[in-house]
């Protein structure tokens, strides 16, 4: 690990990922000026299938230690998980730091530390305006993204100009009306952006995304040829997809339940603030749609990416007091967020197992995506004009990708920075450098601990989930030079009944009488016998490599 | 499980497929008529994150059990693994089947059966020949897929008439101008063809698939731009892709490396038998390599799917003797087979990270499936006109997909047949019907067991890899009423260190004296009370569910 130089005020304004990069999700950056820090984001990523059993995982906060006071303000681009879910564990080393957000997005925050009972200093803010929080002065603009209410937010600080996007797209027609504010943003641009860093997300898809609005007729033509229920997955978040399932039902008469507690309370959270227009009367209580006819009945749910507690996936395992059969038609209407590609694959052959007619994004145009593909980042540059690029939020691939579209644009190599989490970067005179590199790990939620679960856990899971283990006790008496009890060997995961064991408990009671008679008396070794013996056994006669979990104690 | 009505000869064939329905692989079906048995494939599934730990998993023979001298044949359409992969395991219960297939299926499954130390009896055969094999007479029909010298087989029995496809598409230029035989197909459809087995795989897929040889312009597009080398990620079985990537070398100069066990092991038995052309002193042994210049090298390896032991995620992972940056240009020339999404995404991360050009079927069209899409069934269907359909090879999605596709056809509802593995179809006089069901279960291979495994190991495999274990052993004195040894408690993938069990261990060692002192004295009953103890308190402290695996022994 490189140290970093040390920081020179007011030289260089310092930008430090501690999440963001390499991976989509858990973003967070913090800008430093004057020993001054501001921190954009603090969300949380989901583990994939190389992190076993850990509920989510969250930025590495231990460069923020010793320096909780230095925090000016948390500035929130928008309501999702990857960008506000870790708050509540950055709130529990300091839970009065500032935290600026839309009116969406500190809306959705609120419910969530209440799930936590947290409470914190969330200060409203609006595209077109300022906040200063320390030596920072932060301009927000509207952006358009897969939850409304989305800001990009400009930093300015040493008379330089820093621009970080958020999540955004370009699109055009947004339900809302409320465009990404491209104007206000080459203004930016006249002025001269020092830094902007991308959201990267769709860098490899080429051409430009369709608009939300386009669903709106394929929604209608499923619903004009559904003809019993229709139940729509999304994410709870995505308020627009509701909204325009609300109106497509209300077109075709029918009534709509919201089902799922993420689902139901983010609804509530929109139709309060006015975000969602829910007509008089379409809304019933998941109860009582039994009492409706099929071909009156909407549902709306979570489940679209396969989660197996999720009612839909329930539905399609026939896990559900909902049952479905030929006749209903189940809507996918959201991405498939790579790495749950199996999960919803048993989800779409589950339901379609039972009859059901499926429609998701690989047969029809129901989800259009949240991220600004190539052409659209291409008109961004044009636009914004940059002198500095970061490609941000995105895997590898993501962020090379963003980094060639900045320099067909024309963007010198030597302005792209593809930093990782922990790089430490300078923007000193308009001039960025990569300076030395600050530690990040993975820190691990998995029950109710934070950061206790490491690699070498999951290290032992995978192996464990793979091949299973033995474990063998053996109680002996050093002074007698005998086994007193044991050798007791179990199994987990390894094979069908303990009963193969027969094979080598003599062997291995020997092998331990045979040590012990030699005055072999540390339990280390002793152990390191059993998991020999055992081990040469597994290998020879199984060909696998179970975990050996020996334990020898003296009687 | 419904039981089947006794079979009457000679009024019914008798179809059970074995394998290859609700799930792509493991393909094996099973043709009875008059007490005498001709079996189509015999192929292997690949495991699943469901199936942790598994190598392979092969169809549940036991419904031969008993009738081995029954078996008149077993019948090979092509040389893939989840074809003719089974066939060792296969072997085991009769070792002197009669195997027909094709010149290229026998020699790769010859060569397959010598690392199994097994002699078979194999027979060769050709397209446009019959074989007669007890009552059943089997003709052979050219058919274009991603191996050459692929087979649909035609059996005649009872004056009733049956087309198994095997794996098909349509390409009506393939690279060894071997087409799909509609004109003899066509012929079998005047005569009438009572049932008719359809390969699904691609049944979602709208409209037709390119030509394997449009693939070739865009080869010569790539090795054009490549400035370093280039690596190409194929199937060790795709002998025309690979021909076509000798080809593009050859046009561009570059000499050619296969690298990996199975690849250079096929591409022998195709250039031996004339399936691969190869220029001479086009190919270079691997280990000649850095001896040419970076742009006259080609690498031809395995790898696409992400295996993780495979030579392109050791190279992705820098845990390779090859090392790639800027200038190298890797093709994944391949599908991304659903299931390996993840492990190709690390691989295509991994390799952008050190600076190489990724091309893959995301971004180039360097793959063309093997299996007929939506566009070329129904050319199929329309040129077959059969009497009764029961599409094979699929999941349930992609079975009712096909499903209905032989509907828009005019194939009437009464005449599809959506089976399962084990369901029981008798064809009579021209009429199909599920009459039962047999058992047919997973049987699973690992290491070298075969069948040890079942569900209760991995649904144990699947807690431990998500949640560790607690593991505590006691020994006790039962008449004394106290414990002797322990409570030793420990743990893999739980937690950090055992250090967090001195918070239970004493409550522990009460409950279990308590219960002594009481009279309970049963190792059963003395487990449970561990059992419990432990798990209130990681419930309560961790809010986590290990497996808790407790030992009490007498000394």
């Amino acid at each position: 690990m490189t140290e970093a130089a040390p920081l020179q005020p007011p030289e260089a304004i310092r930008i430090v990922a501690l999440g963001g990069l390499g991976a989509i999700g858990r973003n967070m950056t913090t800008f430093e000026y004057e020993g001054r820090l501001l921190l954009v984001d603090c969300g949380v990523l989901f583990p994939e299938d190389e992190q076993p059993g850990v509920d989510l995982i969250l930025p590495d906060f231990a460069y923020l230690e010793d320096r909780w006071d230095d925090i000016d303000a948390l500035v929130l681009t928008h309501g999702h998980e990857d960008h506000i879910g870790a708050v509540p564990y950055l709130l529990r080393s300091r839970s009065d730091i500032p935290i600026y957000g839309s009116r969406l997005t500190l809306a959705l925050l609120e419910a969530k530390l209440r799930e936590h009972r947290i409470k914190a200093d969330l200060r409203e803010v609006e595209a077109g305006h300022s906040a200063q929080a320390g030596p920072f002065e932060v301009e927000f603009f509207a952006v358009t993204h897969s939850i409304p209410d989305a800001l990009a937010v400009a930093i300015r600080a040493d008379g330089q100009l820093l621009v970080h996007t958020g999540d955004f797209k370009l699109d055009q027609l947004p339900l809302d009306g409320r465009v990404t504010d491209l104007p206000g943003l080459a203004r930016l641009g006249d002025e001269g952006i020092d830094l902007l860093l991308v959201d990267s997300t769709n860098a490899e898809v080429p051409g430009y995304l369709a608009s939300e609005r386009d669903i709106a007729s394929v929604l209608d033509r499923v619903f004009a040829g559904a003809r019993g229920r229709v139940i729509v997955a999304s994410f709870a978040s995505h308020i627009h997809r509701v909204q325009q399932v609300l109106d497509a039902a209300a077109s075709h008469g029918r009534r709509v339940a919201f089902v799922g507690r993420s689902m139901v309370r983010n609804m509530n959270v929109a139709r309060d603030l006015g975000y969602l227009d829910v007509p008089g009367g379409m809304l019933v209580k998941s109860d009582a749609l039994p009492d409706l006819p099929d071909d009156e009945a909407v549902l709306v749910c979570t489940g679209s990416q396969g989660e197996p507690m999720a009612v839909l996936s329930r539905i399609a395992n026939r896990d559900h007091a909902i049952e479905i059969g030929p006749g209903d038609t189940i809507v996918l209407a959201s991405s498939l967020i790579p790495g749950n590609e199996n999960s919803v694959n048993r989800v779409i052959n589950g339901l379609t197992r039972q009859g059901a007619t499926v429609v998701h994004q690989g047969n029809a145009k129901v989800h259009v995506s949240g991220h600004a593909s190539a052409g659209e980042l291409l008109t961004f540059y044009n636009i914004l004009r940059p002198k500095n690029v970061m490609p941000v939020h995105g895997e590898w691939r993501h962020l090379w990708a963003n980094a060639a579209l900045a320099k067909q644009t024309g963007v010198e190599d030597e302005n792209i920075v593809i930093a990782e989490n922990g790089s430490i970067i300078d923007l000193a005179h308009g001039a960025v450098k990569v300076v030395g590199k600050v530690p990040v790990g993975f820190i691990y939620v998995d029950g109710s601990s934070v950061g206790d679960i490491t690699e070498t856990e999951l290290k032992d899971r995978r192996i464990l989930g793979d091949e299973g283990f033995i474990s063998v006790f053996v109680a002996v008496d050093v002074s007698r030079k005998k086994i007193v009890a044991g050798p007791e060997i179990h199994e987990r995961g390894f094979a069908r009944d303990d009963e193969i064991f027969s094979e080598i408990r003599p062997e291995l009671a020997a092998a331990v009488e045979e040590a012990l008679s030699q005055g072999v008396d540390q339990q280390q070794q002793l152990q390191q016998i059993v998991r020999r013996t055992v081990g040469r056994w597994v290998s020879r006669s199984h060909r696998r490599r179970p975990m050996i979990v020996p334990v020898v104690v003296e009687v």
